[in-house]
């Protein structure tokens, strides 16, 4: 209420919101009112409980334009929601967006965020069902997203037991390999510069994966990987009262090259980088063999183990103890 | 993931939110799982429909410091949600928040505003199941707020027809006064600038209200007034196609006097004040001193009648028409 008032309006919050409903399209389903009233309603399923996750995007702290689009800005955040539904196990129903634009924007600006938002919801089957709109210094996409899990299903980070296989869902490190071939940090060969420019801009959440795994009895604990291994498998090891041992990280080719490149460590290189959105789950040993190939049949990508929970606290890769490297929003000056 | 990392961290995300934990204290009732895992988790009522509202507070644009504290801040931040679960007639259940949080913050400041956040969250009966934190240029914070409400008492802001009365469920205009307070553009008698200064950093939720209009059969629409009621009339009449004439606008005290020493109308002047959380109603005429008298008795104050539904377009205030000065976000330069 502070701020700018009732001068001659560039942009007029009710034309944006029009805008918007219209690239997002009419409430169906399970949505009983979308955007436009004061709240958007839903029918929640009985037999399920609800989640609910926040994730907010800032231009110049999570991402900026010279190295993606808005519309990979709006994708990406979208997919960090996905991303944190999908580590629960429960399928993705709605999201809100609450939007902070800067100065001077134009509607094409908002439009062409909107359709990136819209994309991505679309390919995780996310409505959007209604948000905010206000100014704000930088671009600021705030979003919450809320799913649906069986209880039996529900897997938290604290059931990590000493003794089970830790397994990453994907190949990592290629998110970060894109960030630096999109500043120019390093070259790549054209086809592995095109899986990490997608890897960065376009990450895919693991929504079937994470409820494939959470359908598992033999899968004690699930989160995804979005701040990179180190810093994520730390974190579910202290919510388990454990750690763990790496004993293999699945480094994504783009990531291998860009290490190389740099003079880096491959595997150092890919436990650093965040935002792969790739889910880690602690699993039964005995029973691994079994899912990874069930994994394999149905996603046609391999279950990859990375290691093991110890009892004793910390996480060490090789024998070494291994520093969070990952991504802290409140490190650096 | 672009911008600071791998520093020597001044505050740490994980303890940041372990305080944040301790100030909002455990999970309990519907709440399933609360903060600290990927996604939190409550069970939904099987009789209600869900519903869920978004807003985001930016410093510089809704508020700024020198005006209020950041305890202050957290809980407008908070109530401005709670009003739009107010206005469907919703009962608050859980809320989530992302914090946006400038370089070289304390602890200390985080844990205030969360002290805030937390003080209106349990006057209206909201439980903080989780959000985010990250870096943002100036302090944000974006909230969810998810209520529930049976499908019958469900109102939107479509239901006004020719006729019905416009109720407010309180007089307007005190935020605006205690802005202008704060900014010491005006002086008002110590027990006006106290008023004026509540409404505009303590403001209250009408949940109760809302709840208790929603159930009536006589109410046929409603919407909050936080943008300010030329404004928000205007909306509501436009889902409802039609439009609306204001006869009288119950104007706080604190406004009256601000306005006056502004030489400035009153009636203008509460208007166009954002911020006061007061609902809108549209009601039956017949049944409008009925619900009015049970309004009083449960409220211990007056549900105010503003004027009436007309089916021409357009909101008129005393027969003139009336300009939209309430808050529109893209206003300005």
């Amino acid at each position: 209420m502070t701020a700018q008032r009732r001068t001659a309006p560039a942009l007029r919050e009710d034309d944006v919101v029009s805008a918007i409903a219209e690239i997002v399209g009419p409430a169906s389903g399970k949505i009983v009112l979308g955007i436009g009233d004061d709240a958007a309603l839903w029918q929640p399923s009985r037999s399920h409980r609800s989640a609910i996750t926040s994730d907010v995007l800032i231009e110049g702290v999570h991402f900026t334009r010279d190295a993606m689009t808005l519309e990979d800005a709006g994708w990406r955040a979208m997919a960090a929601n996905a991303s944190d539904l999908a580590a629960m196990g429960a399928r993705p129903v709605l999201a809100t967006v609450a939007l902070g634009v800067p100065p001077h924007s134009t509607s094409e600006e908002i439009e062409t965020l909107y359709c990136g938002l819209a994309a991505a919801a679309r390919q995780d089957r996310l409505a959007i069902v209604g948000g905010d709109l206000s100014r704000a210094p930088v671009l600021t996409i705030a979003i919450t997203a809320v799913g649906e899990v069986r209880q039996s299903n529900v897997k938290t980070r604290a059931g990590a037991r000493p003794g089970t296989a830790i397994a990453v869902t994907g190949r990592l490190g290629a998110a970060r390999a894109g960030l630096d071939v999109a500043r120019g940090a390093v070259t790549l060969a054209p086809e592995l510069e095109i899986e990490a420019l997608r890897a960065f801009r376009r990450p895919e959440a693991r929504c079937a994966e994470g409820r494939f795994l959470a359908a598992s009895r033999n899968v004690l604990a699930m989160m995804d990987c979005s701040d990179g291994l180190s810093t994520d498998l730390a974190r579910l090891c202290a919510a388990s009262g454990c750690g763990a041992e790496i004993e293999s990280v699945p480094v994504a080719a783009a990531a291998r090259a860009a290490a190389e490149a740099a003079g880096l460590s491959p595997e150092a290189y890919a436990v650093a980088g965040g935002e792969d959105f790739e889910l880690i789950a602690a699993i039964r040993p005995r029973a691994f063999a079994h899912l990874q190939r069930r994994f394999a049949l149905r996603f046609g990508r391999e279950l990859h183990r990375a290691g093991v929970v110890r009892a004793q606290p910390g996480i060490e890769m090789h024998g070494r103890p291994l520093e969070r490297t990952g991504w802290d929003h409140f490190a650096g000056g």
